[in-house]
């Protein structure tokens, strides 16, 4: 049981959500990850953090290699 | 491969949703999970059952210590 | 680490969000996991692909077998 | 952490117990499942619900293909 | 690979065996893993430890909330 | 989802049971995991093969060390 | 820890090799599990048997649905 | 692959490090993951969270049941 | 259960293989990664994608530090 | 959830420390298990059990063939 | 996500690859092991290390106890 | 079973400990891994190797992001 704590913006009941997005970059992966940041954070307020879940690279279908992130992002529920 | 047999509320063809939610108490782990399944219940209907997904405490940026559980909702999609 | 590359359908940057659901059927675990993809077409758009998580049988509330599939939908966002 | 909640035959305390089968069937992993369980009622009363842990297929020492399923089958102990 | 090493009542052989129960409870995590382990002792002698498997909340067949422990009962085998 | 497929001893619906047994032995894994299946086989027909699926060793509360080995057993259920 | 007991086909020293293959069909998991074995066998001598590792289902670049299974195939090596 | 982002405490470059206590208790899961806390807060500064592993309750060696958690601490480095 | 679906390149019946290799660099993990699928695609016709398995630095016996992935490369099967 | 129940040396509140170490052997699995419990006992005082964490072998750069064993060795805090 | 770190024989890019065996043995596990082990290495050179996936006995078709070892074996891939 | 072959620093008798750390960077995962090793390197002598366990990105209590690596520190313990 791996647990994931939340830390550091106390209020008496907090409670979060997380959600699966899949970044992509033709540059590396931590581009792929920020993409999918950035993606989140057009539409959702109060992103907290993001974690990794799987990286891969597509090959057959681009040009050059497509690097691939996998990520779980969570975000705090307004009350 | 673990499975969640959904039973007791039959009908011809049932789809359920799923969604992670982290929810957090001064008091106890169990009462961690019982405010996340209230914020749950608040927003969505026909919540039908909470799996325990991890438990933990947050030590430092809180007086005493914070309780926090996450947990996966599962809830009936109306047709 | 297991990975999803997402390929075959490429532009410069691409995000894509993943979402549970469980579908049932009286016919097949084939049929449990086609009913949760057409939930899922009815009300998403771009719905790419489906990982099976986990497979499972009702026994006790159902007349006769109740097969049920938890499945992984993932889905393009939109620009 | 994953969870099986037991939903719809609620008494104030039910205890319930789980065991492992291996099923096997010439046609289709849908029977390799369903054997299992028709052998588990033929000796348990009170069987609930049924999880499919694995599959697989024997190819060397059968004529065709023989298809199996490991399940486990949850009953509920009797007061 | 984890390992459960038994512990404390030492004889030249000991063979051990385990179960897996589920218990519930209208007040709390550790009343519905007590309800297992109750359970368990009236019909088994030698029970020595138990593993919580898993923690649930069932919400929608119940009146309040029913929480749920899957647990692994070792007991040992007599000689 | 790892499977096991059982060989070898073909007939048209065979149906297999597990359960699993800690086997313990002051000299070696090798024995901690005979002495297992040597009390499987005491009150068990069948049983077709031994998993093994954890390890360890008791340091505190014996002389010496003793090795313990935890194994899931399989055995075919008569018609 | 999961074994993958070797039986039926005894000598005195045996050594097998496994391997990963998906494969795909449009018409059921047991077809596209079929596939991938007969796909197996007409290059590879002695295939013992097959493990389903996933199953998934590609929605977008196909018309209907396409079932995939991804196995693993065990054969022996020859002396 | 599973991620523990540290938030809220935020300098240049933090390194954290994690270990490994059972804590143990007459009273509740709770209590015993507040034992486990309190003893690492007794030798170790800078504790920030601390995670669940597992939980249990040994019932053979003890009068009553003794409630048991494995909990992962986690504590700054300083510099 | 997690899956693979394999998309954008359909015929009535595909089989993928999979392999895994260990890629190292200088440089950085992404280089690492590039370097696996490098040697991979000089012997191997048709790789579709690459999984990353795991990610590593060896310290002791290399100047500076040395990036390494185990990846999984999935390649087609020709007919 | 694996839980690892620590019995037969009851106090009222018992704290446990556990670290992962790596033996060594030239000879057997047995002894490369048993050469890393030595060197924890000549450091650490009570050290009460060991998990075996997994199991290699070295080829390349010794000598015949070298057995290593990964285990956590468990032992009580003093108060 | 585990890692192995490739350590000891560097040079500036190095790939390796792995592949899956079981070896059987009529004495004990590191036998089962080292066959699988010898069998490798008769027909791949380069062979640096081998992991241990998992380990089981075959009773039914053999006389006596047949010990099986499934183990990774590693390999420098030559430029 | 994942194991970790220690190869290239061979003695008769080795032992190795592992430990975990986390490692922060406004950079990149690689910078984010390589300050957990160079934290680790400042106190331990005779560090070996580091496996990456989990990446992760905090958003909200930084300016821009902070990359973070969770990883193992693998090092010899001298005789």
């Amino acid at each position: 049981m791996r647990f994931l704590p939340v830390t550091g913006y106390h209020r008496d009941v907090m409670v979060f959500k997380k959600i699966t997005l899949i970044g992509t970059s033709d540059e590396s992966f931590d581009a792929a990850t920020e993409n999918a940041i950035d993606r989140a954070e057009e539409t959702i307020d109060n992103v907290k953090w993001v974690e990794v879940d799987t990286l891969g690279v597509e090959v057959a279908s681009v040009e050059g290699r497509e690097y691939q992130a996998e990520v779980t992002v969570a975000f705090e529920l307004e009350e």
